[in-house]
């Protein structure tokens, strides 16, 4: 019989990643993703990531080199942007912009390593400002182009917000966006997975992903997490709204895993580190208490522990980031995590093709012609 | 451990559709789809997966004034179509194409059965244009708009092939769309469900289906059969090229099928009949005759069978439809299918979230900062 959500079946082989829940350790190539939060950067996760060892600092210096080299959107991909509705979803115009861009991918259709490699750095230059021209394109703002004489990911977050960050407002933005970077087969990677075993393209298979993730019960979290964290002004606002939401049988957005189960999520821990020092930093004492608080209260209601997405949120928020783009940013983090999975499913390749356990009618006739 | 590629593995309950291999019948609620291409019209298939029964010929007389009520895109749209670049692959402009459209449904975000019922019946409206006005507006030339006073399924081809299509023209085009209407679930079906299970769109979960089709393991297999049949001038041709093709261990597209395995496609059977009328009406028995030696050699040489896209492949190139434009065209046909599939997954959802078998290494530590 079937296994509703294909709960705890073993879909593929991996050397990417691994929750091993039992050690609470997220395993990326080996290494504890919490250890490398604390010790790398986003570029050498991606350089891991991709090759499948730590980069060298000067392997990372050539990564950065690479990627921008890659910076830059067509003008018309700015202009198909600019042609999209003032009230479009976000993750909408990002599907859409990655979509129409693969177009313009000259290795498109080559799924060689190589070829997937070229790609994936491509993505890496080009999906941030998608995220950051999208939003300014439907907001009737001008479009911010990339700056080269900025790190990797302080430009990311100058792309959106208009302004060059401090180093403390980078080094938890880099900080988050390893958090987010991968996670073994969430929702959206298995989609990209199961796209790319047809021999489809990396950039359909992210296409999927992105439509996936846009979704409530997974990236679509921490959008909701936000918009319930300013709705209660206080931590006791914040305790009824949640207990009222609860007696409605609602879901707390930014609680809960299925993986995770009744443990905790190490990358909200992580961020709750970060909250608590940007929060300090940035005069947002209050917002670190109220979601303490909210914290609590879960725990104490539904013994349900907080995912990512639940101090993933409010750290967004404080770096300067619209609470429309806390999906595609998420999504841009996580481009590197499923280009490692598509390329290895395009190594190793079978086509996904399951069964249905029928439960329709049988032997019915239409009327004869 | 993990099936590869989930064979045979149930991925999910369903009344919408099953292959009854053993029986040779492909159950579409209820009803045999060959039962139901030689006696009923597209709009009644349409009308079955999206309300669980055949419609009486008033009920699809209204279904067709409903779609007809949606016909036309947004002139944005158009704008975005002819902004892709000419070498565009068309899968991938119809990809863009349905993402951006997501942003001008009212309903995009409304779940419920009725709202997603809408959103099946504009897409029903509005795909086909698509598929055409993106190959127009790629090719430099100019869009056709849909005609009201032509059929559901004339208006289609007409908008392709810029030709009101003859009775039997049409009824052939019917035929080949209830062929490929729906069929259980194959990858591209079942990226739609894994996806929409994350509470995401129906827009966005056909996003993924398209892009799971393009591969050439899938949808994409029916424009390769047709580039072979047309290298292949004669009978000795086919023969030769399939050999060696055999001898070099490249697969024979139009071949196989996960499914039905070492039996035929009833589909398959299908359209060799549809396309021995076409033939004879359009003074093409040689492709006919053509087509037919292929499938004795493989049948001979590795006891295969042809799929769908064998035989539609060849039926599409006499109907007038340009190569580049059969995955679109299967796609098209599909979405109706889709549609039903994310519906029943949005009225009992399970978030799909499976594990993996990790094969990396373990207990490795980055230099400390
Ligand atoms: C992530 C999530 C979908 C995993 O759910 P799952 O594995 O499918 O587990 P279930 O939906 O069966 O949940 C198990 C139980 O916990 C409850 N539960 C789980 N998450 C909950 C939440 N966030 N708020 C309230 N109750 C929750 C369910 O209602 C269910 O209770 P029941 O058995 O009494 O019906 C779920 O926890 C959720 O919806 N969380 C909120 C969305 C979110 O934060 N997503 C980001 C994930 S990184
Ligand atoms: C559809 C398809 C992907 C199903 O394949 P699958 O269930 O994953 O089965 P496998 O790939 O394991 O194939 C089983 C065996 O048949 C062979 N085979 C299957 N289809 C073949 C084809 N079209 N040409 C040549 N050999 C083929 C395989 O090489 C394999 O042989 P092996 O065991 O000696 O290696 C496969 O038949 C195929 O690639 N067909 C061509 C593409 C196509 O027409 N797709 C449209 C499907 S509707």
């Amino acid at each position: 019989m079937s296994v509703p959500g294909l709960e705890n079946v073993i879909a593929n082989e991996t050397a990417i990643s691994y929750l091993d829940v039992e050690k609470e350790e997220i395993v990326l190539r080996g290494y504890d993703l919490i250890e490398l939060a604390n010790n790398a950067t986003y570029l050498d996760i991606a350089g891991l990531l991709l090759d499948g060892a730590l980069p060298t600092p000067e392997e990372r210096r050539l990564l950065e080199v690479k990627i921008k080299s890659e910076y830059g959107l067509p003008r018309n991909i700015q202009s198909i942007l600019q042609l999209l509705p003032e009230q479009a979803n976000m993750m909408d115009v990002l599907r859409t912009g990655i979509s129409a861009i693969a177009s313009y991918d000259e290795e498109l259709d080559d799924r060689s390593n190589d070829a997937n490699t070229h790609k994936a750095i491509r993505l890496l230059a080009k999906v941030p400002q998608i995220v950051a021209n999208g939003f300014q394109a439907t907001n009737n703002q001008p479009l911010i182009e990339p700056r080269k004489d900025l790190s990797y990911v302080s430009n990311f977050l100058y792309m959106i917000t208009g302004n060059v960050p401090t180093l403390m407002e980078e080094e938890v933005f880099d900080q988050s966006l390893i958090a987010y970077s991968e996670h073994e087969l969430p929702n959206s990677t298995f989609a990209a997975r199961v796209i790319a075993s047809t021999q489809s393209d990396l950039y359909g298979a992210l296409t999927g992903a992105v439509a996936s993730l846009k979704g409530t019960l997974h990236g679509g979290a921490n959008e909701a997490v936000m918009y319930m964290l300013l709705e209660a002004q206080t931590e006791a606002d914040l305790e009824r709204l949640m207990l009222k939401k609860l007696s409605q049988k609602e879901r707390i957005m930014g609680f809960g895993h299925r993986v995770y189960m009744r443990k905790a999520d190490p990358r909200a821990l992580l961020m709750k580190e970060a909250l608590a020092e940007l929060a300090a930093e940035k005069n947002a004492q209050e917002l670190y208490d109220r979601c303490v608080a909210g914290e609590q209260v879960m725990k104490r209601e539904k013994n349900l522990y907080p995912n990512l997405d639940y101090y993933a949120a409010p750290v967004f928020h404080l770096l300067g980031i619209p609470i429309d783009l806390f999906t595609p940013v998420f999504l841009a983090a996580r481009t590197i995590g499923i280009s490692a999975h598509v390329m290895e499913q395009h190594g190793n390749n079978r086509l996904f093709r399951p069964r249905v356990h029928y439960t329709g009618p049988r032997n019915l006739h239409p009327p004869i012609k």
